[in-house]
């Protein structure tokens, strides 16, 4: 039987990769959700992203969003940003914590920040100085760990390279990212052994996609490969609009319920998380993929 | 890192557990979903049940489906029974497998056949003996193995009993159910070393429903402490009319994908189990859970 860690971090991601893909909603409405997933006891939220508003629209009120996070004191939040431009405007609206994304694949890096995955690798020595300069701390989020959806297997040796290179950088933490939802366990516990190595120690975190139903089987495989972070989104909201195939994230609560259904301790109540996954499914108007949503906790006598 | 076997066999429970819950659908309709199920690979196939057709009228046809299934000549095909009448039924249909349903809790055992466990686990000699006399195998499957929707979790010492009970009876397979889908990983693991030891190497199946989202991750868990038989349905179709809470089996294909991807061989083509899910889905007319389906297999460049 796999060894489990004590405890896992769960940031949940809903406000940034959640709502990336939705039509825009109000800001109230965001700043409604944030509340009820507040409510759960997560200590860690993905807040924005301060990237291109055309690109992104649901985003475009990042700062807007930002000027409102001090009144969640208990809450640690962080904004992902595309280039050292964004790592500026990030740090300029408050935000203490910043996640730079490195696409470990050519073809998702130049769909999605038009650059090659060395051109982006290149970058991380820049956004560090740039965040620590203010007192910010940087995670590097290796995108396409696994696979692309345009260049398919991703070499591991990619991966674990940029994780010497962003912890040659002086980045504060790493993660590793399943953009399109294709990992599988045994590939996840192989690319976490051979990226331990390579992470100096420092905290290591994945993200995984359901697209293909294995997020939880893959997201409990890095918990028992020594991962103590991941992220997930209340009722699986998500996706990734560069990322053809993409769809939601691992569902905050269906997570919660695995890892205490294993004896893993979480900080996030599994009722609150499930109230919070209706106010999601309330605020962007459809139908989320959450087991738990449906289902409820178990049922008991 | 778990070690995998080499081999997995699945078993479709499409055509029973997966269609029980629905509403009825003809004969010829059943046919060509056996047909495109049959065109994946797969070897078993778990074809009807031999109930009461005023409780499960979408099987009420179990005869005349039997009746069908020398034209599928590679198939190993077996139906659900849950009295010694159901079994002397299934035999004069010609079926050559049968599974006998126990449940480990008194709650679903008394809805599900109004028996309490113990009843019904006494049943198993009288089952087996009939079905041995006329050269038909016996499966003997554990319901609610971890938890009941009536009673709470189950005990593994009463599914331990049931193995012991069933071994000594003379049952030629044995399998575990998780009825109404709240397995996780490490209670799976756990249960699987328990059963082995009193299941005195006679084939241990697994059955999986995707309910609360662990479906997956259970069944992978199993296939890692030593299962090498899971059941899955395309598209996951099904539900327990008997178990509030419960629904769909872990989906077919997106069981191939997970095992694929491990380096588990599989005998299922995994485009056309997601071929039969496409026929599966028109033939109930609504929406199927499976993400295969939806998602299609990896993308590659």
């Amino acid at each position: 039987m796999t060894a489990l860690p004590t405890h896992v971090d769960i940031r949940d991601v809903s406000l940034r990769d959640g709502l990336q893909i939705e039509d825009p909603i109000p800001l109230s409405a965001k700043l409604d959700l944030l509340a009820a997933i507040a409510a759960t006891g997560v200590r860690e939220m993905e807040a924005t992203a301060f990237v291109s508003p055309s690109k992104v629209p649901a985003l475009a009120d990042a700062a807007e969003l930002a000027a409102e996070l001090h009144n969640f004191a208990d809450i640690e939040f962080s904004a992902l940003v595309a280039s050292p431009n964004g790592a500026k405007r990030a740090i300029a609206a408050g935000l203490r914590s910043i996640e730079f994304v490195v696409s470990a694949a050519d073809g998702h890096s130049r769909a999605n920040v038009g650059r090659t995955s060395a051109q982006a690798t290149a970058q991380i020595a820049e956004i560090v100085a740039i965040a620590h300069d203010s007192g910010v701390s940087v995670e590097v989020i290796i995108a396409t760990a696994w696979d692309c959806p345009f260049d398919g297997p991703t070499p591991p040796t990619r991966v674990v390279d940029i994780v010497a290179a962003a912890t040659d950088a002086g980045a504060d933490r790493l993660a590793i990212a399943d953009t399109i939802g294709t990992a599988t366990p045994r590939r996840v516990s192989e690319l976490i052994d051979l990226v331990h190595p390579a992470s100096a120690e420092l905290p290591l975190g994945a993200h995984f996609h359901n697209t293909r139903g294995t997020g939880l089987a893959s997201a409990y495989a890095a918990v028992g490969a020594g991962v103590t972070r991941l992220d997930a989104s209340v009722g699986g909201l998500g996706g990734c609009p560069f990322a053809p195939g993409a769809s939601g994230n691992i569902a905050t609560e269906d997570l919660v319920y695995l890892l205490r259904d294993s004896g893993v301790d979480v900080d996030v109540d599994l009722e609150k998380a499930i109230a919070a996954a209706e106010v999601a499914q309330n605020a962007v108007g459809h139908e989320l993929p959450g087991a738990l949503l449906r289902a409820g906790d178990r049922i008991l006598g």
